[in-house]
């Protein structure tokens, strides 16, 4: 409930698109904000929106002049957002904050896309001086608004403190079908269902699951990218027709927030031209950290992440447009660049299957690996929890994360997602239209660096015995470092002295 | 030309394989050495050993009991050879020297696989105390003794002190043909030919350039099992049967130590059983940190090195062995599991194409992947004599690296080796036996993440146009990350008012 003194109930630093909508989000929950840029006109500008959406709006959005003003508008002990970017500005804004005089109790917030072994540096190297807590937020502008997915961790105390506000501010699911509740009316926040916020564990915890989410978000939508160039490129099919394909698809197993925006995007007319706007957006893609820090995160575990680790790649590939036009000019592809027009149908059904199959080994591997660093970390992580906490206001939102947190309900201890019998059975059944997918796109020389290499981590998982075997041959061979036998006790070793005319075998 | 005083030329520190190997490649080429471990019978192993290898040997390998022995008896500027563990024990050998009377301007070489960010740390924090070097070595154990590849990198007038032992060690070629000059013989060392060390650039760089190898050599070792593999498990040869395949391409121009040495451990048996020694080799691969290391340095500077990470990943799923024996029971594969007769020699030719073509392509990422590196860290790499340096020694050496050193001799600015009209033909002629090898593995069932993905960046770079418009889109979409167009002047931003039904572009 909000604290009706004159003091304001939470303060929010930095009034980027995210920043002011968090802000905005709260007031409508009938908290008191309190609101700081480094840019005044950013500040003159929330003020003036929260008024203006809701006109004799009774709650409030003050706007500050400086720390030191928002420090003793706040009530005690002060909560206070940071959305700035990652890095230095997080670091810069705690300094000023010190310098205010923040005190020891007062809880900080970071907010923004923290690499998240900084938070943990962080809240240690603060302790005394606050308490550094920090809240993944994903959803982007439109959930910022209206109702993100926050994925808190740190002190337990500070998350007590701060959990009815973020309950209250966070996407809503309607309990009984695990569908979002969307309502995007400023002054009427959706207050009934299942909010989409949970204390995901000790710091730095929600920002790694929070980094892995985006990893999965890039696996999802270059997962959809490619199925767009193979029914453009393959089967000469409009940007539109496309759209009303990825329409159908929404409708299935493939439901997800990302596919209908993308259905969206592909059925856009470009203001200016009015040709279709997908092809007069340049083909370089951004990216901002998260993405690449998940690849490199499941890289230094040792989780194969292979269908993430293309996605970032896929975007590199694409910043280097010049290479492409030079190499497009140098590198043969195929003779035939179309599908025919009998076996058309009959794909777009395949890719169907191939893009679920390919969709659930890249949830997989990010579920894994979230897996894999909790047991290094020692977090208790609740996977059907964080699987819960994504169906509304987040990115990667889709029905089917609804599966992931049965599968985790019913075995909280699973190592992979494609142990879970609903996937296993799903994919082994549709496995053979997606290696008819595949060989489609290899036919037709369209990279599917995402949906390949999905597949080669499905049947390397198959595969009883992989040919490591003849590696760590090749190892023992050229650096002594020795391999353990089929038919001996684990972790014994043994080396054969390949340079020897008489190959001995060693136990070592 | 060795110091003939009485005292000794250079020191070597750790006396493991390849410190002992080391060792007495440098004393059979003249020099007087003395050697070091904390285990004193590794010493008294290393003293016996130089002796009896070449009875009456007038060359000094003198054993030492402790640090300030060593330092004693070296001529100053004294030289030291590390050849310890990465990481820790680095640093806790040069504290030890210290502390036993190291000089400011003795030479500190470091042999080991540290991580380059490390060397170049260390570099800094020794200066005043020692000129810290180093010296990344590949070849293994054989190449230790006989002569290795050596990369060696820091301070230049060290250099100048260290390079006439160097190039006396290093591995040698045969400057007409291209090819090694071998003779493992104690005591008889190759002294005609070019060797097989450069001095690359500044601190750092020598050893980035050997992780980016080892890199490059996890893709090489994982394609030859790829291939493996499919031979074995897709048309049921014996290992035996597949080592004559090998040795047959071994002829050709996938001519390579690795090649080679596989044949040699598929047609090995195993002592204990009699049969083939491979099957009864577990298959989980084993890692030390330079091939991942590699994949992380691709994701963080944006360059695309999919088949690099595939091979490291195919190593990290081929160690969850209990989860692919649980897999191997539930998810489904293709319903014929081996390629029909009729099929099989097509099949073999059409699998050498694919290896080739993919072996160009991770090596291409790696030479990328180095100049981008370079570019941002201010280093003159030489690429024609990096390859040249890779001829022999290393465990990648190949005729293969002619090649390439040639494709950057006639350009040095080449901005990726699939540019150069040598590889882009070969690649063009052989894409189509490369699609043909990736289809049969996907129609089997059998993995081939570096096969696959390795074609997959191939059609990438071939495309003029990538499906990263739509991303862009996506981006844009939910998180106001703006695009820019095709028609516009390159870093215009510009973005669409999503939310809104007038849905208006704005020019940032």
């Amino acid at each position: 409930m909000p604290n009706r003194s004159k003091l304001n109930d939470i303060g929010v630093i930095g009034l980027g698109v995210m920043g002011k909508n968090l802000a905005l989000n709260i007031v409508d929950n009938g908290y008191r904000v309190s609101a700081f840029d480094l840019d005044p006109v950013k500040v003159t500008a929330a003020v003036a929106q929260a008024r203006a959406e809701v006109p004799g709006r009774a709650q409030v959005l003050d706007g500050c002049n400086n720390l030191t003003d928002m420090l003793a508008s706040l009530a005690k002990p002060r909560i206070l957002v940071l959305s700035v970017p990652a890095g230095a500005p997080v670091d810069g804004v705690c300094s000023a904050l010190f310098a205010a005089g923040l005190e020891a109790d007062d809880i900080v917030i970071d907010t923004g896309n923290s690499l998240w072994t900084d938070t943990v540096e962080r809240e240690q190297r603060y302790a005394g001086k606050c308490v550094f807590f920090s809240s993944a937020v994903s959803g982007g502008e439109v959930g910022a608004r209206f109702g993100p997915s926050l994925m808190p961790s740190g002190d337990l105390k500070a998350w007590q403190h701060v959990a009815p506000i973020w309950k209250a501010i966070a996407a809503k699911v309607d309990g009984a079908t695990g569908l979002p509740i969307e309502r995007f009316e400023p002054g009427n926040p959706v207050t009934e269902g299942e909010p989409c916020t949970s204390y995901i564990g000790p710091a730095g915890a929600g920002h790694y699951v929070k980094m892995v989410h985006n990893g999965i978000e890039y696996a999802d939508m270059q997962l959809i990218c490619e199925a767009y160039q193979l029914l453009h490129d393959g089967l000469g099919m409009t940007p539109f027709a496309v759209g009303e394909v990825f329409k159908g698809w929404n409708q299935g197993s493939l439901n997800s927030y990302l596919m209908g925006i993308s259905a969206e995007v592909l059925q856009q007319d470009d203001p200016l031209t009015g040709k279709p706007l997908v092809e007069m957006i340049l083909d370089k893609a951004g990216q901002k950290g998260t993405g690449l820090w998940t690849a490199v995160s499941s890289l230094q575990i040792g989780c194969p992440a292979p269908t993430i680790a293309e996605a970032v790649y896929a975007r590199a590939v694409s910043t280097q447009k010049p290479l492409r036009l030079a190499l497009s000019q140098k590198l043969a592809g195929p003779a035939g660049t179309k599908l025919p027009e009998d076996e058309q149908q009959a794909f777009i059904q395949a890719l169907e299957s191939a893009l679920y199959c390919a969709k659930v080994c890249s949830y997989a591997q990010g579920f894994q690996l979230m897996a894999m660093t909790a047991k290094e970390q020692g977090w208790q992580l609740d996977f059907a929890e964080i699987a819960k906490i994504w169906r509304a206001g987040c990115i990667i939102r889709a029905t089917f994360l609804q599966s992931i947190t049965q599968a985790y309900r019913d075995n909280a201890e699973l190592h992979n997602l494609l142990m879970a019998d609903s996937f296993s059975q799903a994919l082994s059944q549709k496995q053979k239209e997606w290696r008819k997918a595949v060989i489609s796109a290899v036919s037709l020389g369209i990279p599917v660096p995402c949906i390949a290499s999905a597949l080669s981590y499905y049947d390397s998982y198959r595969s009883e015995t992989l040919p490591a075997n003849l590696l760590q041959g090749q190892r023992d061979y050229f650096g002594a470092h020795s391999f353990e036998r089929t038919d001996t006790p684990a972790g014994d070793k043994y080396h054969l002295n390949w340079s020897d005319a008489k190959r001995e075998l060693h136990k070592l």
